[in-house]
């Protein structure tokens, strides 16, 4: 990533307008953000912090570990880069060096405290005793839960290179395959339809089908099993999210009726998403769309939105009293599964518009039950 | 991952030996480790807490989310499994219930303070105001640094075989392809080779080699460029990592000149690892290797421990001073680079025997600089 596509100019408005002297953006998705440049390290090594200080007034400054300074210092708008050395230096000390240098050693600092861990956490109450702590990510969620326009249109070319490369995958699944084999060529497209990773891959073959996130097996795909797929890749730092369902082969009657209850159940909840509505009144007539379709349904969400990470707000979920609005983004998903037995789903990305929802993900036919 | 790698008789030992009534495991090393389980959500969705809860006597309990209570209830070999609804009860609330229930309500329980969130953590210090809390991650640790020979198994199988997909992007690689497209195949020659999912992919080109961790390009290669790798996958949870260096062509005199040095410090800094040196005196002869052989280094560490976790203990560094032991597996990683210019990398896995270090990754000649 290295350019800004995201809406500073809000988060400018929201700190203006908010409790704190600076925020420090912590995670994968805020660092990002902020800075214009994502820190893949971040992803596997949780030790190695990237901070980036971002006063109410004044310049930001990126704090990175020596290792991905050159990189950084190329690719971010942030000229004021600081380095520490992992294993040697404290990152926190540095943090608190340069807050003091802002004048905000007993400012009002926005933290994550979603991601960062409990020993930083402590580090940083003790090395900052006179400042004062609190949350940022409701005003880093307000702020990146609408969509810029630019946003939207990384996210939709995501999620449509992801579904094509998932047909192309189902296009050539034949029986005798292994799972494995199978994860593997999604994976694989994934990555040739323009992600930089693959970020979950689960392709599940038969009775597999009945888990969530099983780890590929070496069963072989038979003729009439169901090949069920919810998958995604980064790109340019932002996440797909893709579920569909077919039969290699023929289906049953059964089968074809759980799939269009399902089916129908995902077009219903799709088509409550207008602007004004509350993220959980859709997921209470989700379950109550469950009910009427006498599928069973225990899961806490019936989708959430999606961007630099898999699950932002706001979660269609009953917790989450956000009013939908334009230009925000969801991964909607319905599913059912029967553990080692069979499961469905179908996710697709969705977006809100003035008018209502808009389905970007329509590659493949998903209003009834695929027999390849 | 559905059976017990680790050694589990040695983390009992470590608990009877140990400060703790029980240590609560959370990350996505410790949760599989102690489980046999690898939940894969926790890799992505990181508020979606999976924690195994084991006593110092009796049996353990597995505290998972419902969405992937199925699957876990199917492949754990705990049997005691309790799943909560996430964005609806809280998971902390339930550990507390099972700590209670065990008798431990005012117990010494040791959590990961450099895996659980801040929020987390708090919200545990306000439900358990009577128990006692410390950190496990040091006795987890000792335990997994030292490897079973099935880990190192595992370990050796998943070096190779990414060692060979590496090898096999290398052989087609050809000047006028996109970084991009060399990236996408050789993460898809990273999940034929077995893995269930790459976990980094950087492979630059040309003047990109002086970053550690940059995104993909869409930059070409030229004829003579170097094309360096630093890649790895997933294989039944426990990483690979690999670092490579070629010239697509003809290298100059001073590029092998590099490179030659660059192996001979690589070399003699394996040469050092024997049983009963401390971590710390590899790193500070490392840094002397370098100094010799006229290369510039400022990196804090000559390589890590590597299994479930990308950078275990010990760490080649100034400050850890473990004594290096048999069955302890390593990625020792050599590299030099100019950002926006030219990099090399050599990164090999080894095991500590008895007699001295075993270089596991010897499918390529690394001992001069290849040209394809």
């Amino acid at each position: 990533m290295n350019e800004i596509l995201g809406n500073l100019d809000s988060l400018r408005t929201a700190m203006d307008n908010g409790e704190f002297d600076a925020i420090i953006a912590m995670s994968p998705e805020n660092v990002p953000y902020t800075s214009g440049v994502g820190i893949w390290s971040q992803k596997v090594i949780r030790d190695r912090l990237a901070l980036v200080v971002w006063p109410r007034e004044g310049e930001p400054t990126l704090i990175v570990a020596t290792n991905e300074e050159g990189y950084v210092r190329e690719k971010s708008w942030i000229t004021d880069v600081r380095a520490y050395s992992q294993h040697q230096d404290s990152p926190i000390k540095m943090l608190s060096d340069v807050l003091h240098e802002k004048g905000m050693g007993a400012g009002r600092i926005g933290i994550e405290p979603a991601y960062l861990t409990a020993d930083y956490y402590l580090e940083l109450l003790e090395t900052m005793p006179e400042a004062k702590f609190g949350s940022c990510e409701p005003m880093l969620q307000q702020v990146r839960m609408i969509k810029t326009d630019a946003e939207i249109e990384l996210l939709s070319r995501a999620a449509t290179s992801t579904e094509r490369a998932l047909m192309a995958t189902y296009s050539t699944a034949r029986p005798g395959e292994k799972e494995r084999d199978l994860v593997a060529r999604l994976g694989a497209n994934i990555l040739q339809s323009g992600a930089e990773l693959p970020s979950f891959l689960f392709f599940t073959v038969g009775p597999n089908t009945g888990y969530a996130h099983p780890d590929p097996t070496d069963i072989e795909l038979q003729p009439n099993d169901v090949l069920k797929a919810d998958c995604g890749g980064w790109y340019s730092g932002y996440f797909s999210d893709i579920g569909r369902t077919v039969v290699v082969g023929k289906a049953t009657e059964e089968q074809h009726s759980i799939y269009n209850r399902l089916a129908e159940v995902h077009r219903k909840t799709i088509a409550t998403m207008t602007p004004g509505v509350p993220a959980s009144e859709v997921y209470r007539q989700n379950v109550d769309f469950y009910k009427e379709a006498d599928i069973e349904f225990n899961l806490p969400f019936a989708g959430h939105g999606l961007g630099l990470y898999i699950h932002e707000m706001p979660m269609l979920a009953a917790m989450d009293d956000t009013p939908l609005a334009p230009n925000m983004v969801f991964a909607v998903e319905t599913r059912v599964r029967w553990p080692g037995v069979q499961g469905f789903h179908i996710e697709d990305l969705v977006v809100i518009r003035e008018d209502g929802p808009e389905i970007i993900t329509k590659f493949m036919d998903t209003s009834r039950l695929m027999e390849l």
